[in-house]
């Protein structure tokens, strides 16, 4: 046939969904004529700013207003970052889930607590294995990462494919499973590939991550130079190859092992079920049959590695838990790095343990999950795509990662840094690559059971609440004869430290009550006037005052 | 004379003031018989969870009771957590203060400000100088810091010598000025020194810190390979000698500066004044001349290192600098390394930064102020103290310097581990070394002009408002018939967001209507009860329908 006579393919469209500005949010979709995959569906925690909410979440009005496009959701592995807000979002567009084994099942633990297992759908996928949604087909691929059962994907559409890494490293001796499939990248970049989505987390970085396995040689000298004191460490729940080396460790040493913390239990009671942790008879016991074992024989796994006030090593720092308590002598690994934000919460806890008098070890007892920068030059070497969007981690990450693949031969404007909502066009035919347009995408605030409820009104009168309180001033009025029949009233929370006999407070009152007199005197009653009067002869003297710039909120009742 | 029959001399006391666990409030007493002086006055600044204050200093309830004791301020350099709190503390006790030229020089700006500059007395020492203060006599040391004119001390009494060195390093090549007097050290340690109170805050690193001049190094490098660029560098207004280094290099490379920010300006102008920086004629520009200049002939130095929000660099970042923005291509230099808790906030600034195209450089930088082991271990070697004490730093730091003490054969017993209020009673002639008392401590905290009038109650509310908002719940009772006359209304603020007429206060409303109702309808008058109904049946309400807890205000008003 002859080139010129056919018609140009459509266009592939790639659209970041979530926030590539706020860390977390990963959600992507992909798009070509009538079929619409969405990779991954992230939760990000509240920044300092957001007091109060809970978590958030990924606008998903594009894919509402497209819902009979949406094939499915394909998920690359089972941290939060990528699962997290599915409940959420499966709440108001019902989609069939894609995904490896270890994935769907942290996934099911989710649906079942929102009820929401009977009602939507998931099929499990096994890495090699291909699936058909409308005019895509996603190819799953082995890869490493600090969860097992990670995958990238290769996309493929009329337009080109595409291949999106997730988060990933590159293991030559992984703890449990194969190494990542390096043959199978460079055979599908062999044929041809559009675009290459990688992981930018750690492209700051120079040389390659350690193996997983370099953290367990850690674990053995530990406990080889610790024979004598309990042993205790806390890690991600998530990170199954952890747990395993953890307790490797313990059984050569005759150590009894107790998992702590809600999510530690679910997860590797899930993976033990499932098959991805092996762990020997007679070597977990229940935290009650603490008191039966000596401390040189006890090995304790923890949650709270990130300094997580809630979470079981907290507790126990702080003398807050019901059965552990730190003794002198205790050895604490903290088999983890602190996630940025997180470094003060981390140090808090180690200050507490150090003072009860435990040891604490921080060296060589964690590598990352994500790869460095040979690593991705080596995907890139072997996907050698046409054109680079680097995806994961922050601005800065993400424009490393556009150095080197620069560095790598791949022409800067075939380079995208793409925002959130960014609509890119590419066809491999026609060799087009624009972005095209942008669609609504934005952040949602969960707080309690609250979707979406506490928006930036709220969150501006908390963050004025938390700085300086607030001062209410109650009266009641006759309508008829416009005469202050009760009040003015002033009550106040996180302001300062007063009375109602205090002079600040009595002064106030009667500021208040002279203003009130006039503005009742002229006859005037509309009580928005009056209320605004109030508003700032108060205002005006709390700061005369105190320099402070409490909330002040006027309220007349009328009888 | 016959050692039995003399009198044992008096006890020393040392008694840490400000807070050993709240890092920054650096306040020492040391008292013999009827004199005391008090060794630094820091504040610290507010925690994550001290809402709404603005710094925080110590209690010094103990200076107020022993007022006619106290002798007077000795202050070892001009960093804030070593003199931020005099102007509130001298506001309470009237003290002289002893300092450096430098230090006082800082000290009387903040004087200035508070308006006590003509009631506060001050003296100026220079380093080899001592001064007589009761029954005190204290030699100021020659020291290295990130701040020029630190000093160490030697504390006199007739109990024995206490060193203590301040916030101190070696640095061999200072940029101005001489090095630390080893020397001196050496003298007085063969003497006899009874206790040392060493800097702890590098104490976990091994090695030596690196000498400030080979940050110029850096500086030069960087300037010479960014000929075609406007370069921004943040750094500590503090820190006049990285701001002389950055200063140098600029002008071999032909730029003109601009110092932005309040601090920098401060700073910088008074040690100018004071001959401690040497900026060469027409180097320095005001920066509303910017527009007269090429960006390859302008260097700007900036306040903002730890992406403090109202500080210029963020301000520049966040496109709210009235003067200056980011172009692209220019380079941006962070001399400086996040103080922990700050790790978020500078992140946050790169990557805006980074958006805008500018190049944002960190590496080499910077190097810190404080002693690292090999340098600590140094000064135990010269001064050979019998018996160590180590100060600022966290409890770990701290820890780690008592092991590099007991491993340079320091007896375990001989090494206190102070608290805030802890009195150590020391005497090299009976031998006698223990921890016999505490007096009161702790913090105080300043919020506007109240100094100490927001206390715990107060954060705890603004803890639960910022979380959860208010509702408030007014009414009207005409108190004679126990008739409801008005209300119940509803108001919420950072609560959710709703209208009036919304189901959530409406539904609300109408359940506080009922209580109140039966309430009434039994004759209770007692307006406790009827607010404590009020507020159970509202929350129980509201966490029903929101799973939050808001704080619940209910006022009643009598007619």
């Amino acid at each position: 046939m002859n080139k010129q006579n056919r018609l140009p393919a459509s266009n592939l469209k790639i659209i970041p969904l979530g926030g590539l500005e706020q860390i977390g949010l990963n959600m992507t979709a992909f798009e070509y004529e009538d079929s619409i995959i969405v990779v991954d569906c992230g939760l990000a925690f509240p920044e300092d700013d957001m007091l109060g909410i809970d978590m958030v979440i990924p606008d998903i009005t594009y894919l509402k207003e497209n819902a009979d496009k949406v094939k499915g959701f394909i998920i690359t592995h089972g941290h939060e970052d990528h699962i997290g807000a599915l409940p959420y979002v499966l709440k108001e567009v019902n989609i069939p889930i894609y995904s490896t084994k270890l994935t769907i099942a942290l996934i099911e633990h989710k649906l079942e607590e929102h009820g929401l297992l009977d009602s939507v759908r998931r099929k499990t996928v096994t890495h090699g294995q291909s699936i058909n949604l409308g005019m895509f087909r996603i190819e799953f691929i082995k890869t490493n990462h600090s969860i097992v059962d990670a995958s990238a994907l290769a996309i493929y559409s009329p337009a080109g494919c595409v291949v999106h890494t997730g988060d990933f490293k590159v293991d030559y001796t992984p703890v449990f499973g194969d190494v990542i499939d390096l043959q199978r990248f460079g055979e599908i970049g062999k044929k041809g590939v559009l675009a290459l989505m990688c992981d930018s987390t750690n492209a700051e970085r120079p040389g390659f991550t350690n193996s997983e396995r370099t953290v367990g040689k850690t674990f053995d000298n530990i406990f080889s130079e610790h024979t004598n004191t309990r042993i205790i460490i806390a890690t991600f729940a998530s990170n199954v190859d952890r747990v395993q080396q953890i307790i490797n460790s313990a059984c050569k040493y005759g150590r009894k092992v107790i998992l702590e913390g809600r999510s530690m239990l679910n997860v590797i009671k899930t993976a033990a079920e499932l098959g991805y942790i092996t762990i020997p008879d007679n070597t977990l016991i229940e935290i009650d049959q603490i008191k039966n074992y000596p401390n040189e024989k006890m090995t304790i796994i923890t949650t709270g590695s990130q300094g997580e006030s809630m979470a079981a090593l907290s507790r126990i720092a702080a003398n807050l838990h019901r059965k552990i308590s730190i003794e002198p002598g205790d050895t604490i690994i903290f088999s983890s790095n602190p996630i940025p934000g997180n470094e003060k919460a981390v140090t808090k806890v180690i200050n507490e343990l150090a003072i009860k008098g435990a040891e604490v070890i921080f060296q060589d007892a964690h590598v990352s999950g994500h790869a460095c920068q040979e690593e991705i030059k080596l995907i890139y070497s072997l996907v050698r795509p046409k054109y680079a969007i680097p995806i994961h981690g922050e601005f800065k990450h993400r424009k490393a990662q556009k150095g080197l693949a620069i560095e790598l031969g791949i022409p800067k404007e075939n380079v995208f840094m793409m925002n959130s909502g960014d609509v890119l066009e590419l066809n491999a035919e026609t060799d087009f690559a624009k972005i095209t347009g942008k669609v609504l995408t934005g952040t949602v605030f969960v707080d309690g059971l609250g979707v979406g409820d506490v928006g930036n009104v709220v969150l501006r009168d908390r963050q004025h609440l938390a700085e300086d309180g607030i001062v209410i001033v109650v009266m009641t009025i006759e309508k008829e004869t416009s005469t202050l029949v009760a009040g003015p009233d002033i009550v106040s929370r996180g302001f300062v430290y007063v009375r109602e006999s205090d002079e600040l407070i009595t002064e106030a009152t009667e500021i208040v009550d002279e203003e009130v007199g006039i503005v009742l005197d002229r006859g005037i009653t509309d009580w928005g006037k009056l209320k605004s009067t109030v508003r700032s002869a108060l205002a005006e003297y709390l700061w005369k005052k105190t320099k402070r710039r409490p909330m002040i909120i006027p309220i007349i009742m009328e009888i």
